[in-house]
């Protein structure tokens, strides 16, 4: 339903990159959560730009969270999430109705809106209004942690450079959590930043591809049909700007693979039923089989580059020009992780919620 | 919601493979389309099993639609498709609550489902299910058809082999609806069919990849979060069994590009907008711009092989062993390629009918 | 959402009076209910017309149960409740396009589906439509009857004669399933029933009000905005033919009191907190306090009579004269008691599963 | 779906009486809306608390319309509204969570959030949070005027003192915003304010029946089954804070009324089809017929008073006594008029969306 997500745990997102304020109401939290504001403040900062990579706006990203909060403990009442624009150029954006940028949502939006959307900076289509999902996030990925429930996002790969996959799951995510470059390798991290700075020295961008493991979830929960746990991530992870492919477990990789290769066999860990591979990505059949849940998401190039592009001018239905000016970010894949990470934590536990009932996560 | 799907024109599923009847309720058709069933049976036709490289159950799938049509003309009230179950061998599933089968959902559904599942052929989980959704999909692509847009699902890859990219859509999509094989290049069906003859001569199966089209679709639909596009396909679509992956346009390929690869240049063709390229598929900002919108799906092998598999023994705890007997495909592809066409006419449909209103299907 | 209600528990309903089946589709039962068929079927008699006081057509209502239930058992999946029509004598309606009858939804049908309507019986709009209501209700009944949850409703006025209160409720409750004229009181049964007949002896018809109580529900359940137990109550209340208002506890009797008489004092009861009166009907701000539920509905006279009335001749653009032939009730209120309390079912069940999870009513 | 409702024009709302802020998402509301802010500005005065009947808060309810809106047009996207919240005096609500107060939601908030509510003033369960909603049924109702839709609700009932009905339907919703006290007949106010003066003067509160009457809807909008139009209206009012009962057209009264009193003949006037009597409130079916649609609410009697009240102290599980304190309204039904009205608009603005598409109301 449009601007709102979520079957029982739902949140709804509004505001344009240069209107007043952006932000989202958070509903069907659990009443009883304390806020562990430190953990909140440091998934913001994950999501922020900073260094050489990104563009050199400057976020405050100061969040309000202006109800259903009593004396720092969730009440179980919508939350609402205010975040205050400042710091807005907009007179860099004056052009977009009229002059579309490729690759953005300038074009669709007047298609849409009949041209009185709000432009500057990309309005409601502007990555930065996932800032406020990525405070519900962190609330809800707390209430996760609580019961045992783990969710990081690394960039598997990147211009060809490619990370090694989760082994530990949660020393692995903790470890994500730490890093300002979600990577799982040390070595790594300095290639991926040199591949985007020389993009970034020729005007260009790159994107790539981001890996999310999901970890002590428990098996049984999920839809056989439409709900589903790939439909319901999926809903959610398409709505992040960029994203243009998702996959789980083996994901594309099943096309070149046979079923004696692509079933995960089952076996006794213990008590415990396993599987010996995670092909399926913790799932079959729409539901949780007690795997981690593992899915990959591609991240388009940033659409917004330095060199001249072909475009129309819709005012005179002409073919023209265009040289974007302003600040942007050769790469967002690095800030997108936590945004993946956030979608996710929000939708498993909507999902919880669901099988579990209201007062699961508290 | 569960078994249900859409925001104005919805679909709700319910059967089990070998319980007495499977079928859906459409809602939200307009009235006033006179039914073409030559079409519905053309599109259920390519969803039937078939040939060496398909089960040997026969599947009657006669559908009867038991209300919300009036002298063959839709009425706008809610149209239930059944399809009554018949020639089914129950006692092929006996053991698959004791000894569930890998790569199906035999473990997860009895962990939902407490063993109260009807596990015989995969109960509710049932490939089967898909056969009513087929003649929902029918009803809604004949409505579409009428608005000039058509939508068309080939194999564009199975075991290394590589199928033609789309050319002349209409054309294509047309030549896909008379084939019984889902593929562009005539020649390329036969080196498909030999892989998967040769996998079931091995007691194996093998996946793929499936790429959709739809064309005709206006710019300006869809929504800019959680109901984009690419979030509503990709609910619908990772319903459908067996499914592990979608991607859009350039999907996971944008991992390797720059943004000046990867931005789709504007220009005007007569008086309308087009892009050079459509590596956003169609989908900017969750937003159609009026081109093609286009994605590719991956198939996973089916998961029932004829060779021994490692598994467990619920009953005692135990690992055991399972080599699967009865009937199944060796591939199931090429019959899933109609189903992706008929889930992709409903919610298009219902993107359409959300902008336009009820009517405008008629 | 159109023919679909509830969050967690839904019903979606189809079919047309004379058409070739009518039923719905209940998703979001628990599994693993053993079905008490004779609990179902003695509902579903409570329901059908009889004697002299109702139409003489005798429907079958032979319900079919085709999907969700394995072993008389509830599997989880959708319960697909199917009642093939039978005894149809289509004529008798053949001029409601072109004359339609006062009070009833043929004109606005026309409107609303131009025509396509499939008007015979009233179509979709037809009561008959409430019969798989009743066995779906049924279901949920059963299943909240196991939680120590009674749902029960009376006729408490008609043509100014009224029945006593509830009084001992699960007893009263009980006495009504075993009464074919749902009265508390014995003696009140004649005289309603006397004046239902003299009206059918004039040709005419009548209406009145019902009185439903649920006992048993724990306190705490519902939401204080739109989604209160009241709005989710009346919102599945009034898309029963017929209903026109609907009020709780002290309903409309709150215009003339003052707020010392109408506020129900609290108190201890041993351990718990009850309150002096219900005049609040079991609700507080949209949530349940543990007292029954108890709500008034008003049902209107059946707007088919024998005399003959003002109408137009859409074909003509005219005034005209309607005279309505064919078999029908003077009174449907006592048919109606077991629908509202089917209604109430769905909606408390779907209210507890919201809150405490999907395996509550199992 | 908590506290969002609506089907494609969505409301969502968040706040608590003493919180940081109050306020909602309108969502789906069409583009190109020039906002009339005089207009918001006289619907919102209409709820605020004001002379000797009314509570000594002084709310500012001073609105901020964060997002959505840009040049003072509407963008299509989501709508925040938002009050911050001043001039609150926690201190008079300490002990709510111990003695909870007869008649409100203290009880019942504790027992659905475990003791985790913000108590003070009410909380998320404040009547004050109806002053967003106001705000967001005049951006709605604005919207509606310009198709030739009129909504106003006055006071039919208080105390047993009645209004005149509705006669000139548009003159008379004019006249009533135009008024600070709801009313249509010149001479009932006085009377009705002496009756809530009276009531004040003893510590006490009253009720009353509010009628609300929507002209100029067109006939054919609406379902059959679930959306009803009462079905959505009521859905929306009953979320209002001390409404208790609804009823459409003739309401409660069909109860004592025969078939042929009770159904509106059809007639032609000019060229349109109408109703000689308007018992069926516009609606048959479910469906608008054209005609005026017309209900009553009834609002209980303000459970604050200043008499001392039987209740319980939760903390020893004892009787006890309550003298509430603080500033509270004798009455609200003047207040809740336009909230009413409010909640109406929103409603009939989401069935034509859906109806007839989301640029409708542009």
């Amino acid at each position: 339903m449009k601007n709102t997500f979520g079957n029982n745990i739902t949140i709804t997102l509004f505001g344009e990159s240069h209107g007043e304020a952006i932000g989202c109401v958070l509903d069907g939290m659990a009443p009883g959560v304390k806020l562990d504001y430190e953990f909140i403040d440091r998934m913001t900062e994950l999501r922020k730009p900073k260094g050489k990579i990104s563009t050199s706006r400057h976020e405050g990203d100061r969040y309000r969270i202006v109800s259903g909060v009593f004396n720092d403990i969730t009440t179980g009442t919508p939350i609402c999430i205010m975040i205050e624009n400042e710091n807005t150029r907009s007179g860099d954006y004056a052009d977009l109705k009229k002059i579309p940028r490729p690759g953005h949502a300038d074009y669709t939006a007047g298609l849409k809106y009949h041209g009185f959307q709000d432009h500057r900076g990309g309005g409601h289509f502007s990555g930065r209004i996932t800032a406020p999902v990525v405070v519900a996030g962190a609330i809800a990925l707390q209430a996760l942690n609580a019961k045992g429930i783990y969710i990081g996002t690394h960039i598997s790969s990147l211009g060809g450079i490619k990370d090694r996959d989760f082994a530990d799951y949660i020393t692995d995510i903790e470890s994500i959590f730490d890093r300002e470059f979600p990577v799982l390798d040390d070595e790594i991290e300095d290639k991926m930043r040199k591949h985007i700075e020389t993009a970034a020295s020729e005007g260009d961008s790159v994107g790539g591809i981001l890996k999310t493991a999901v970890t002590g979830c428990p098996g049984g929960v999920g839809e056989p049909w439409f709900d589903t746990v790939e439909s319901m991530i999926s809903h959610a992870i398409f709505s992040i700007p960029a994203v243009k492919g998702i996959d789980f477990g083996a994901g594309f990789g099943f096309a070149d693979m046979k079923g004696s290769e692509a079933n995960d066999p089952l076996r006794m860990s213990g008590n415990n039923v396993v599987t010996s591979t995670n092909n399926n990505g913790g799932i079959n059949g729409g539901i949780t089989n007690g795997m981690p849940i593992e899915f990959s998401t591609v991240i388009k190039p940033t659409p917004s580059i330095y060199k001249e592009q072909d475009t129309v001018d819709l005012s005179k239905g002409e073919n023209s020009k265009l040289k974007i000016q302003g600040r942007h970010d050769p790469a967002i894949i690095h800030r997108a992780a936590i945004v993946v990470t956030a979608m996710t934590a929000l939708t498993v536990a909507d999902i919880l919620v669901t099988h579990f009932g209201t007062d699961h996560l508290r």
